[in-house]
């Protein structure tokens, strides 16, 4: 009786062994290819942003961060940086199109500055060579601050002591160091910090629970699709500008409400028509409404636009919900010490 | 020689005695009397500003802390607590008046919220019983929020998952806890922990060197001119209403554009022609510009101007400078947890 038992017992171990042990192991070799495959177009995201021409100190950093809350130099005293990017919202506000100084509409929706000094370009049709420009222009641009000129933005910062003793700490070789260009590179080298580490990151280190099974099949089809041919980074965006509607007119998928040229508006080439900047989709999960003009308020019907005009693809319903749960997995975390705020100077 | 040179060692050590030892003696007998002076008409400030309506609970500052800064229940998703009251600028906006939805202009000065639930009242001119009054009635009020109705609010509370969750936590008795009544009550929990400690503290408490010799002087002159009269308890104001203008119309010194009857709106009663509620002055020097509708910029101007209009008398410019010294022992610290910000729930 017990030679059948043993042989009987064998043949449930080993039909143990083949229902589990080795879907487990092909699952971690699964994972490990998915890991290679997806390092290779997104890569190991950096710790910050560096730029030549603006180096990242500490105390450019500390002057970036008062000054990204500072709205005494905008022209109705109510626009700082934070008003558009307010960090309880992952740096974008929530709107379709951003409001500046005295209710002014922006002419496109407000992106995150979370990992944006990571592209070619900023704003959606890539009118702002980098961080710096855009925090530059961003005080005398219509659309946000308003201020009439830069020596008027001069003028109010250097009424503050604290100010001018904050620029001289970062710009100690400057003979006259508050001035807008300065602005500019501190809040550009603040905003050069701004990574995000999110649960992608753990995975493609090694971690292979830190996303989930779904995540995996969303990543995969994500780079099955085609997403990562304008999707690519460590940033997963912004490397690239690309025509919006390769496949059928934008505005008849969206609920655009009038038509945007795009980049044609920069360059005046026909080439540009439609053209904008391929967004970084770190933390998209966290920063709806999408597209340049947030027209759209769900991911789910954002990505399955996206298939349709940009790849020619129907995606079937179950694959759109797999890529929304792997854009979930791009939802980072926030540094700490940019969750604190800054006190502002005072002019008593 | 030796005696006469021990007797003039003598002299100089009862001359140092008469000169210096004295003073300081006199100076510490001073500072005890200040104290227990001060004591008496402002009190220890308390830790926070409980109610028996509204106790506060971990639960209730939390989710009230979230909802601080959530836009997304007004009516043009620009409009949070935090809009004027951000924390870089001690909690006020800076402005002359604050700006509500749709760039409305609010009909008064903004006031911090810090140690606002001290008050008899909120608002100038009292027209709010309290912080949770406050809260509640701002997210329809027109120069506020906006929104058309409490439904509305609770229809955006309610479609978020987290907010039902916190809300729930908050609340854990009620049915259904997604109201606007919880939500004032958990913002207003929130502002009950609002007290900012400050140098006037330390000192009230016996530390002698927590405030200047010149600060000290403003204190005493503070009191000795009458200045708390009205401005008196822990939160120095906000226990009383008072005509602005005693001995003369307020309009002929500060640099109001029209008249503002004040609390006259709220009762209709001619008694309360011109009068407002004494403000709190905790943080005063941060808090600038100053009155109700914001008309003067320099605290130097709002003191000469009170002394002027409120007590008859032509305050001497170094009785003023002590005065404004003594206010700045009023800026307190923010609470640690304060100066973080919270992430606001997602619908994805």
């Amino acid at each position: 009786m017990r030679a059948p038992l043993l042989r009987e017992k064998k043949s449930w171990f080993l039909l143990f062994i083949l229902l589990f042990a080795v879907p487990v192991t092909a699952f971690t070799a699964d994972d490990e290819a998915l890991i290679t495959r997806a390092s290779q177009v997104l890569g190991p995201l950096p710790a910050s942003m560096p730029s030549a021409e603006n180096p990242i100190t500490p105390e450019k950093v500390t002057l970036g961060k008062i000054l990204f809350y500072e709205p005494r130099i905008s022209v109705d005293g109510t626009v700082s940086c934070s008003k558009c990017h307010p960090i309880p919202l992952y740096a974008a506000d929530g709107l379709r199109k951003s409001i500046g100084h005295n209710c002014t509409e922006n002419p496109r929706n407000d992106p995150t500055v979370f990992n944006a000094a990571s592209q070619i370009s900023e704003h959606w049709i890539g009118n702002r060579t980098s961080v710096e420009d855009q925090a530059k222009q961003s005080v005398i641009g219509p659309p946000a601050f308003g201020m009439p000129s830069y020596e008027s933005v001069e003028k109010v910062l250097r009424s503050y002591a604290q100010y001018q003793a904050l620029f001289k700490a970062a710009f100690p070789s400057d003979k006259e160091p508050v001035t807008v260009d300065n602005f500019a590179k501190a809040v550009g080298a603040f905003e050069r910090t701004l990574v995000t580490h999110a649960p992608l990151d753990a995975f493609l280190k090694g971690n292979k629970d830190a996303i989930t099974a779904q995540q995996k099949k969303g990543l995969a089809a994500f780079m099955d699709q085609g997403c990562v041919g304008c999707h690519f980074s460590p940033f997963v965006g912004g490397q690239m500008y690309q025509k919006f509607g390769l496949f059928a007119p934008y505005w008849e998928y969206t609920k655009s409400k009038k038509v945007d040229e795009g980049r044609f508006a920069v360059t005046k080439s026909e080439n540009d028509k439609y053209v904008f900047k391929v967004p970084v989709l770190r933390n998209v999960a966290m920063t709806r409404p999408y597209f340049h003009d947030g027209s759209v308020d769900k991911l789910e019907e954002a990505v399955w636009i996206m298939g349709k005009i940009q790849l020619g693809k129907d995606l079937p319903k179950e694959q759109v919900q797999d890529i929304v749960a792997f854009l979930h997995a791009l939802t980072g975390k926030i540094p700490e010490d940019v969750m604190t705020v800054p006190l502002l100077p005072s002019l008593e």
